[in-house]
């Protein structure tokens, strides 16, 4: 038998695999995505457009990149490779947005601590992700100072401005010697992880969400889609970038070839301000952001021309809230997620029957989690038990659960939790929500107890083991009270020792401040006995009952 | 020796591979890309917003994406799986885009058919995709019906409205036996193949570009996120849909959540009316859409409030068409692309420094192919031989390659053309352009000798291979003639048999009318011996420099 050769100008007729053959994956049409791949294409499309605003420093998106290729083959050159961890340590500046492309060219992992944390929790941190470089900026070096001094592994300290951190490298010399061109290679597989974030849970020790270069990338996409980046956008750095990686917001800016508005500290004079000198017109925030612009005094305002587009997330904001807000000029939306879904997950887009309803009713509405954002594949309401999803009918309860590209990898180095969170194909986001007949979810209590306070999970479990260690205390429970600045804040239940001495409320505040993170400590303490079910568990709905009702 | 259990709150220690144990990929956070998904997540996130509106005729996101499913299961339960081919051919109606949905979530394949094509072409795509359904619309019925005379494979054909055709199903009665609620799956695998767009090139015979699910999926993102496309937005369809699927704006209309309004033909009062009616925000065309909206009698015109973006791509818009687009309230946006880049590959995004040049020299730089698109991993301007970019000084020409996700996976049964075409990891697009210093590329020739009349690709080789069959002509070379309605139009330059008889233009043209579609016919006929190179090759740029001058 002889092979007749085939024609190429006809298919191969072997049925279907046709389509499966002569067309595979090449360096041409495949490449692995990586959130840093929007930062070079950024650069090659608009090399002159303003990246980044700090204070007086103005970075094009060619300053940028080449500022970004430098600290990787910097830290490169410095032995950090791929899957190291780069910690950082910093508000919400330049190097913050750097750390964010440098690292994933790398093929390192960026992990971004919350500058609010105690020197202990940081400490934890750096040990459990077994950090190999922490990036510090002068401002969180006392910080740092306290939890390096903990730290029994070495890490290479890279200061920004003045630290005075024992044998820091000063961040702008770093660069210096880093390399313009450097021909960084991004990750050979997409799924490579790209971000560690450390979310409070309800246990004791901090999880540590692990993020992929794929869902970075399509998370970016996903945001800009969602809220209208586009390359006439400014956004405002409102939100703290250590939080979920921004809301992934470092990403999305530059895939819409936008430019980044650093601050660091909330202050309504000052956002009035470079939201009326730059041309804001997106920020994204916790309620007590929006709480704080719309109560702002007069004096502190600037007024400004433009709608300003404001996420708001953490917490459904308040109707007297939204209303001034657009008083003001800002256009509201709310939005839900979670560290574990690269942050929004869900976003209250507007309905078109909403042109129909009374504001109060449009207010209602907006306070809504709402729908999937556009990268999410699904979000459900199911029994938390059985899995099934309960009626569209705004009344039934059950759990939120997210699927998708845009949902954590895991937590690192802990499979429970890991195969706890991403069970049965969703991600169960421990959050309890009505399902409503045109698909919204809608948050009715949270399943694990976090506090929101300021935009900071607090978890209830960690407040109360600091509570049981004072020598008093018998039985300690903290649960979230209604708090007109913060959203919620920390209210702890405590029933003493049966013949202590019963403490101040004063005292028993210093006691946790301690050995807490500030906005951790509780805010209202009651005394007397806590009530119980008839197999013993703390009823906390009755708590949060009187703390609401305090 | 004894097992040490691990503590699950501690990273198991062993180096790097940390963040490569327990966390894979599992249902909940990796699904394989499809635009599908788009489709899912509009309906789940606005399903009562408009999706569709087709003359009187009004989609919701609910109503579109029940219409899809019941088209997917319908032509399950016809027998038609992954990857068997489903061809259409009809104008920019509603079931085109339902298509676009309805035939990715069976995991099969859609082959959109140029509508303007002569039905042997039609035949020989139907043939070499090996089609097993085909969707008429109509209007194509006749074309539709010459070419399955010719054609020996068995086909399914589908009819949108009163085709004619003998056994044709009606799309409705089709669309009513389908499920509504049919669980469709998505690919198994993102790299799946999704479409097939056949493309005139310089060889005789269409090649069959194949996409894959997550190039579409990623190109609708991009598209959403350089055009700014969002949930306000309103499409008009004055781009032929079956043109490298619409540029992949039916999947990225929908990523945005932006309603679609459908236009059989392409017609200035009609344009104007439905942008003013339906609160039009984004189109796209050949320049020829441009003209003849720029060209448009007053009283063809209907005044519209919004500014409208229109993307332009084919060939470059002239300076007189963009200020009078401008005046008359669109905003132009030159693109450049090919069916092998899933239409859009490069935008020409306005650059900082343009806010100080003059209106010339503006319309000068907006003439540029430009930079890439969001998610486009590289455009670059390379040496034909070598492979070396060129130098960024606007002088040097080069060959204009792309690399990244929205390239083609490659052409249908045809290794050797797909290896050409995506030579040395990049897709050489065969266009020659220089590349300037700011990034931005700009086209001066076309190495492929295709002539774009109307937004219509014309190998100029296929009408030589027609012009050589009449009994009189011995050589025809043809070449673009510059035209003020179409662009470009095809002009023959024909040397006649020693002592023939020269045929009349008229009847040169009637010849061809005969052979080719009515486009591809050309315009201008030229008598007389051709220009040759010592080695007998056809001097093509002197022949266009002859037609440039007739």
């Amino acid at each position: 038998m002889t092979e007749t050769p085939q024609s190429p100008a006809r298919p191969e007729g072997a049925g279907r695999h046709r389509f499966e053959s002569g067309l595979d994956r090449t360096p041409a049409n495949y490449v692995p995505l990586t959130p840093a791949s929007l930062l070079a294409r950024a650069a090659a499309a608009v090399p002159g457009r303003v990246a980044v605003i700090d204070g007086d420093r103005r970075l094009t998106y060619a300053d940028l990149y080449v500022r970004c290729r430098r600290l990787a083959s910097a830290l490169a050159a410095r032995g950090v490779g791929t899957l190291d961890t780069v910690a950082i340590l910093a508000p919400n500046v330049t190097e913050m947005i750097e750390a964010h492309f440098a690292v994933p060219m790398l093929g390192a992992v960026l992990n971004p601590l919350n500058t609010r944390l105690d020197p202990a929790t940081i400490a934890f941190s750096l040990a459990h992700g077994d950090a190999r470089v922490l990036i510090v900026e002068a401002e969180c070096a006392p910080l740092a100072a306290r939890a390096l001094a903990d730290l029994a592994q070495p890490v290479l300290v890279v200061a920004i401005g003045e630290t005075g951190l024992d044998g820091a490298i000063p961040y702008e010399a770093l660069l210096e010697a880093g390399d313009p061109d450097h021909a960084w290679a991004g990750p050979a597989d997409e799924w490579q992880s790209l971000c560690l974030l450390y979310t409070s849970g309800t246990t004791g020790d901090p999880k540590g969400a692990v993020y992929s270069h794929r869902g970075a990338y399509l998370q970016a996409l996903g945001n800009a889609v969602t809220f209208g980046l586009t390359a006439e956008s400014v956004y405002l750095w409102t939100l703290p970038m250590f939080h979920c990686s921004g809301w992934s917001y470092p990403w999305a800016s530059v895939a819409a070839c936008a430019t980044q508005v650093c601050l660091r500290k909330v202050e309504p004079s000052a956002i009035f301000r470079l939201i009326a000198r730059h041309g804001v017109t997106h920020l994204c925030g916790a309620p007590i952001v929006l709480s704080m612009l719309a109560h702002a005094p007069a004096s502190d305002r600037t007024a400004f021309p433009q709608r300003v587009r404001c996420a708001v997330g953490g917490a459904a904001p308040s109707s007297t809230i939204i209303r001034t807000m657009e008083e003001l000029g800002f256009q509201v939306t709310h939005l839900y997620g979670a560290t574990e879904s690269y942050g929004p997950a869900t976003v209250c887009l507007a309905q078109p029957d909403w042109a129909e309803l009374s504001d109060a009713d449009r207010y209602a509405r907006m306070a809504r989690q709402g729908v999937p954002l556009a990268t999410l594949e699904a979000v459900a309401v199911v029994d938390p038990a059985g899995g099934e999803p309960v009626p569209r009918d705004g009344a039934a309860v059950g759990e939120i659960v997210l699927r998708g590209n845009t949902v954590m990898k895991g937590y690192l180095g802990n499979p429970d939790a890991t195969e706890r969170a991403l069970d049965g194909g969703w991600y169960r986001t421990g959050d309890l929500a009505v399902w409503h007949p045109d698909g919204s979810v809608e948050i009715k209590d949270r399943a694990k107890d976090i506090i929101i306070s300021g935009g900071e999970n607090i978890s209830s479990l960690e407040v109360e083991e600091v509570l049981m260690r004072h020598p008093a205390v018998m039985l300690a429970a903290v649960v979230a009270r209604p708090d007109a600045t913060w959203g919620e804040s920390p209210c702890a239940f405590l029933e003493m020792k049966p013949g202590a001495m019963i403490p101040s409320d004063q005292e028993v505040i210093a006691f946790c401040r301690d050995r807490l993170a500030r906005f951790k400590v509780p805010k209202t303490v009651v005394f007397g006995a806590l009530p119980k079910t008839s197999t013993g568990k703390i009823q906390k709905f009755v708590l949060r009952d009187q703390a609401r009702a305090l």
